[in-house]
């Protein structure tokens, strides 16, 4: 057995729980060999730069790559001189913060979001989140409009396409009207969308990035969904004079580009289309998972709960009769061998106790299956 | 010609320039085959394991070869509970601002010390950064009990080994009155400790990291300057419930592991011993570096200024009349094809304008002599 010491991952794989919870992507779908590949490719070049202190900005070649590569995904031009490279989406939002906040600063979060980047904002920046309703078309504009009324906040951090945990987008129709609004109010707007390029039945609207020439918008994007978590690769994309705030900042003026090695390597993959076939891949499986996830949901919670089947992301998102206490039944869903994210955990304001997350990124469709029967016996049992 | 947009590192390496401002290793050093041995290992092992969320302290099995690695250098024990990973030194610095200061908040530092982290605390964070004056054996422990009459620092941020930029070091009897200090006024001793390992023709006191126990030490670690910067790959070294506050913290308990992939691969490096020849081999070239910038300067700067053969680190640091003015004298410098660091750059109160920083990392012994020619000449001109 294991020391806890030597523990490698954020998840012990050998656990027999099934827990959806975890909205990481599957051990098994990991792609060791394309970044061996990678690897073996940019080694072979035997050129040491790969090694030196990267440019600031990011590595030339591989920002152009990922320019590249989000053109055709976004179906919008990005362009290299738009991009800063980070290390992974959560060092993006904290440098964000570093750089155009201060402790006790007001911004505004959806009601629900992602409870770790509230944790980021609230703990470790010390500031003040206040929460915006959201529906089934993503952050409420006439919500934000009245918050608006009382207080401006240096910015406004919304998932808006698939978001984390309720899986809704917001429609392109109240994407113009925030970006119209930032302007306006002179806040900006951090777009975390991590799962704009996880659609699978369905094509979500522009991502906000593509109103990076408004100079208002901040979107970050990563690798970790898209490619490998543990690469803590991705990026900022946004209007070049903000990206100088980023560059002469300095963390980056000491240490170089964020990420300087791994980029290299994952440059190949973009150049060679690995990147974008692995994603193809990655789209089938999720989309099949969402099947199998969502016929076991009707077969076993049908009675129980209301859910959205999700067009991308990672998430459902169910709702319980409103008497439940989600967190109070994750003991016995526990001894139940599956687990969930209870929704208060995703509220900023206490509530959404009757509400549930899944992930169906993490496991197989077999898994799926038996992990929602046994979370449907266990609320049976409740 | 490459547009600048391709740019892929911090310095040109195409410039005809000597540019011994630069303070960073060799591109001819940097590890190529080293690190693709590495890859390659590791690759080998078929293990999905480094492409997940790493364990938010860092990786288990990384922790416990850089714990032997550290303790046979240090010759003094490290434990894997006393090591956090980080994205290299200057994200760490980052991290220990975002979680124990506030804008505004006091800290101290060294009268001179690292340029860019004076950016990192005094802009990136806004901390009201006191300068300590320090001497041939380190910060001056008798005015830093001065300044705190006055007031008390969150913390100290000291370079105690062949600091940058002067190359002092601090003396073992100076690294317990500190300790001792930092108990008696509640601070943390940030002890930035990258040029540690490169002793070259004396050993230096153990380092404050050997102090760990104390609980007051948060001591700085990288592989920039012992294997490549690039890689971005660092630890802080601290008592264990220290650890906590940063595998705790949202950044962490979001993004994992900081750096999860590349210190799979170093692992190996540390492992199969490779980092610890590599060292070795750093050592002999540097020391004989020192031999060919000292020798140099003899022949060619002798009458003009004043300097300390250094036993390690990175740098030269010279003493010039009070009357000239080094940052005026780089244009006439960089015409004649060298460069430096003015010293008024290491000051965080506009002074040291007679001093001036050269680095013999990042130049051959040719390369070197030249230089030091060009210098001598440019500044016999002025």
């Amino acid at each position: 057995m294991q020391t806890p010491i030597l523990r490698s991952s954020q998840v012990n794989r050998t656990s027999s729980l099934i827990d959806f919870g975890i909205g990481q992507p599957g051990f098994d779908l990991l792609p060791l060999d394309l970044m061996r590949q990678s690897a073996d490719a940019r080694f072979a070049e035997g050129d040491t730069e790969l090694l030196n202190y990267g440019y600031e900005q990011g590595d030339g070649r591989f920002r152009q790559a990922l320019a590249d590569f989000l053109s055709a995904e976004y179906a919008a031009p990005v362009t290299p001189a738009q991009l800063m490279v980070t290390a992974g989406a959560s060092q993006a939002l904290s440098l964000i913060c570093t750089l155009f906040t201060q402790p006790g600063d007001t911004v505004f979060v959806e009601e629900p979001s992602y409870f770790l980047a509230l944790r980021i904002l609230r703990e470790d920046f010390r500031l003040n989140a206040v929460p915006v309703p959201s529906d089934e078309n993503g952050l409420r504009i006439d919500a934000l409009e009245e918050a608006l009324t009382g207080q401006r906040p240096v910015f406004v951090y919304t998932i808006p396409t698939f978001q984390n945990p309720t899986g809704h987008t917001l429609s392109a129709r109240r994407r113009e009207r925030l970006i119209a609004l930032a302007h306006k109010h002179d806040f900006w707007v951090v777009a975390d969308e991590v799962y704009q390029l996880l659609h699978y039945s369905a094509t979500p609207p522009p991502p906000l990035a593509a109103h990076t020439d408004s100079g208002r918008v901040l979107s970050i994007g990563s690798f970790s969904k898209i490619l490998a978590p543990g690469l803590r690769l991705g990026w900022i994309q946004t209007a070049p004079e903000l990206v100088q705030r980023f560059v002469t900042c300095g963390l980056v003026e000491s240490g170089g580009s964020l990420n300087h090695f791994t980029s290299n390597l994952v440059r190949v993959a973009l150049e060679q289309g690995w990147q974008t076939d692995y994603l193809a891949g990655l789209r089938e499986i999720y989309q099949r998972r969402i099947g199998a996830m969502d016929g076991a949901l009707r077969r076993h919670l049908g009675g129980m709960a209301r859910w959205q089947k999700p067009d991308g992301g990672y998430f459902f998102w169910l709702e319980m009769e409103k008497a439940v206490d989600t967190a109070a039944l994750l003991p016995a869903a526990h001894a139940a061998g599956v687990g969930f994210l209870p929704g208060a955990r995703c509220s900023s304001v206490g509530g959404l106790g009757h509400y549930l997350r899944l992930s169906f990124a993490h496991f197989g469709e077999e898994e799926i299956q038996e992990g929602v029967e046994r979370l449907g016996q266990a609320l049976a049992r409740a």
